[in-house]
């Protein structure tokens, strides 16, 4: 259940309900609101004298879902627009993994000559094998920054594990958890303190009630932008690399008050397929993209296969605008 | 192995190079084709004065590859025409299952309405309970075909075993193989030999491999207008009734040789998602889409909660010729 | 729900009152039951003095389950016995596919030579591929055929579609349908009247519950001798063939009525596995397991990985029955 | 490649040559070890005077694999042995939740009737939604701590993220990873330099392929003590919790090296399927099975189902050592 205090209700008053309650407070200046479990549906009449307002809800899924707050969130990284009215759908690129400063700067510049706004790029890689390259680390972070700086651009970079979480929140515009790591409760807590937007990756085994409940996690602890990652879940096939949930997308866009964005590339697994794929993506009217290129994907340390050179992203790129318009959308 | 045999070469010799390489010959007035395991990489020396030409596959994707054949396959139903360099995108409606006259009418009217071509909908029904409605049989073969008369509607319906194949062949345009029967030898090797459009249906637990092999069962027999049809496959998710596959999609347009078509009415189970995905669909650039519709949804005898109604469905139709644009595609 | 009606009731009454609850009638000298869908929970008062005892269910699951029947049935195959109060679990084994009399009288005789007494091969293969390996057909169900007259052995084939299954009836103690085939309505319904005991696979995409409705067809068609085999069904895992649903079968011992068998072989897809599998699925409590096994591995015309060879299955077959004992109960 | 350097080689060249090859190097008094990626294949003969012994690998699966040692490792837990030529089979009891002294003290009591070794309990549980019981955390290991006093037994408890993982460390005899948090580098990297054993649990969505290569992140940290848990894995059948996956034991048991505990509790998540699961397990001869076990199940804070009772695994318990001897093992 959420239950929003009425005005004026003092601090101290509302910790004692919470903990009564067993539930989350969540408070500022303008509002005081509780957050119990699910299973709680309705409160003792003693209540009635501070309750303003009642959600009741029939999974855990409360503060992310449209039964809550109709409209999808707003969400501004800077002077980027997603969500809300806005009817954007943005577009992010770059590379799997930084590999050097000559490497980020070649995608940075398609970026800048496509007026794409957004620069993906990993530093701390979740590799699965301990003999593999495991990313540039802080070098990484600190070469995403210089891009920033340079170019204008925004960087969304990914947190692998909560031993280095405070240098992503420091470096990126938005941190991305990845999708080996969506239910790390230290990450999850960390980010709901943090000042930034989340975007938040679906492990490739979870259920999308799963999903939105460590976005709850972040919601829950006071932060508001949390945007949710479609890219690909696991299953028999294996001619792809994963299957890109995209019904899954119409029950996210459906029940939750989440901006959806959604990754091809990891999804599929191979270039190939990315452009149509992205296509469809856009057809979805989801809030933006994420598309892995770099300067030469046969020669990249990870992630090979997937990766589009800058003519196919120049090509596909210049396909997007008009599906986005023909589902009422501007590709930003 | 694929192995085109000089012209001149006369039935009993390819008959006999056949029974040796344990081939399978596809004969007709113009040309004489072989078909081996797809372990055969080489014929001997003396084979050279018969063979035309040669095709060595990786696995037992042979006549349906695109290694094989560029283009996709162009298949005419009628006066309509998918495939080839047609750029169509062929829309297809009606009812779970053939109910009752009205029903199907009302269906039908609506295509007419909308200038929609073909009209699906099911007489023999696999259902998974003996328990439940098993479709109007007979009685709803000969209703669809009425349509098919009285509005110039062509007609697809799926065959549910072999015991009644021969009347889906006699009553449907195109015959459906359904994702429950699509490994049924009885039903693929009498495809094989039927003279109409066949469009078999990806099983929910098939892998690519084994839906290009059940095409190519039917190719093989010597039939050669086989359309795919992706229609979600079973995975962990249960929130939605399956998963649309579209990196499977990406795979089939990339190998194969073969028309696809895709279901996003099956894939999903829930109506709410029908009109994004199917927008997607039509954003991957495929051959065409199938779409569940009834009169009054909530009333059906099965599929009750995927089944768009005609002012659903109206809406939808109406918003996809943009994007079939957007791609370079028309609906037809 | 499962209605049975009191005695004395005349077979036409019985009938209309089946018209009018839409049921299935089941009926012999001695009873007469009424099986309705499951969504009927209550019949009119105006039944009472018809209804001898009524059955309320959940689901689908309703001649099959332990809520209507609490012992495991039990099934006799000539002159073996399982399920009931036997506590016999039943050693079947043979070559995937019989390839010919000199194979298949290899196997028998291991059969004889270990006191096994039910011997399996397939003479219809459902293969994959249309260019490799069918099966003998025919000729493969007579070999069987002279095997049982021969050595005395009981005999399980496989149904691999409609078309066929009158031999196949013919041929074999107990009916086999295939994990392919387990859908197919042309299969079940005959089988409902075969009057012989029928094997059903899961296929290796079918939910529990879709598996034991396809138990409830035959069932409803009057073959009360219905054995369940779980084989393995598609997961993400790629290592092995399949995985070897355990957690399924304790679902099945707890809610139906039925025998289960399990087949090891087919889940693994290697031999290696085959003896700690075997030897799990024999400390699991059930009623049998089927195990492959082939003169000679190596040159099995399909799944030779999997098939165990003579000292193999002798070594496996010995380690058996401790434990067996240990659960309390019998190898037969 | 794994590469066994001559005694003598002194250290500073060993760990050139490590940076030469990108290898990691593990190093003690007695021996150098260089493993590099597995794709190295050979390496230039100016080696050869510092190379000992090769082992190449086709995939990354290395100093866990059988390949690279034989036999099972053995590891010590205290006075417990598993693994090795010891034919052990431990049997682990305990809670899934640490929720009050006496909740744990009377499982702690059972272990010491039964003569059980190893007491399990979680006190930082990775539950998926954040409005419910989240553990005792500090307090829990405590509690977990007092009992290893008290009565003599080993303890396993849980980390769920890197922030706790010290006092896990401190608390624990056995630190075990959790499904969720397998992928976590920055668990796995501490747990490489961790003085005491780990058990990692495999994730519900991950490959066998990268199960064991989180092993070898910890091996080659350089803790020699790593044991794999199957614990179930997610597929497309939802009557059980996961699916337990005893055909991906049977790949785990041939191809490495480490010693494998089953937890059929948390794989079918229901309680009367855990009797014949555990005995299943004990069937295939792995080295340990842990179960879940609390005072009053339904009361229990997290995973009520599947927990049994005190009578419940008494009466389980006694079962096992039969089934145990039944294949040539002993429960310890």
């Amino acid at each position: 259940m959420i239950i929003h205090l009425k005005p004026g209700i003092a601090k101290e008053k509302a910790e004692n309900l919470a903990k009564e309650l067993q539930a989350v407070l969540l408070a500022d200046e303008t509002k005081k609101i509780l957050v119990t479990p699910s299973a709680l549906k309705s409160v003792d009449s003693r209540f009635d004298d501070v309750v303003a307002e009642k959600f009741v809800f029939n999974d855990d899924l409360l503060l992310g879902s449209r039964q809550y707050r109709k409209k999808t969130r707003e969400i501004r990284i800077g002077n980027i627009l997603i969500g809300g009215d806005s009817g954007h759908t943005l577009v992010i690129t770059g590379p799997c993994s930084v590999e050097s400063e000559t490497q980020i700067e070649t995608m940075a510049r398609l970026c800048v000559e496509l007026a794409v706004k957004m620069l993906r790029g990993g530093a701390f890689k979740p590799r699965t094998s301990p003999y593999t390259f495991q990313g540039l680390g802080t070098a990484g972070s600190k070469l995403l920054s210089r891009m920033r700086e340079k170019y204008g651009l925004k960087i969304i970079s990914e947190v692998r594990d909560a031993t280095h979480i405070e240098e992503i929140i420091e470096y990126s515009d938005v941190i991305q958890i990845g999708a080996k790591s969506m239910y790390d409760h230290g990450i999850l807590r960390r980010c709901g303190s943090a000042g930034k937007p989340v975007m938040i990756k679906r492990g490739f085994g979870t259920l999308l009630q799963e999903f939105v409940q460590a976005a709850e996690f972040i919601l829950s602890g006071g932060n508001e932008n949390v945007i949710l990652c479609e890219r690909g879940i696991r299953t028999f096939e294996n001619k792809t690399r994963f299957t890109l949930d995209l019904c899954g997308v119409s029950y996210l866009k459906e029940k939750t008050n989440l901006p959806v964005i959604l990754d091809p590339s990891h999804a599929i697994g191979y270039a190939y397929g990315v452009p149509d794929l992205t296509r469809a993506c856009i057809a979805m009217g989801v809030d933006g993209v994420i598309i892995e290129s770099h300067p030469d994907p046969k020669t990249a340390l990870s992630d090979a296969s997937q990766q589009l050179n800058p003519d196919e992203f120049r090509k596909l790129y210049k396909s997007l605008a008009p599906v986005a318009k023909a589902v009422g959308r501007i590709i930003v």
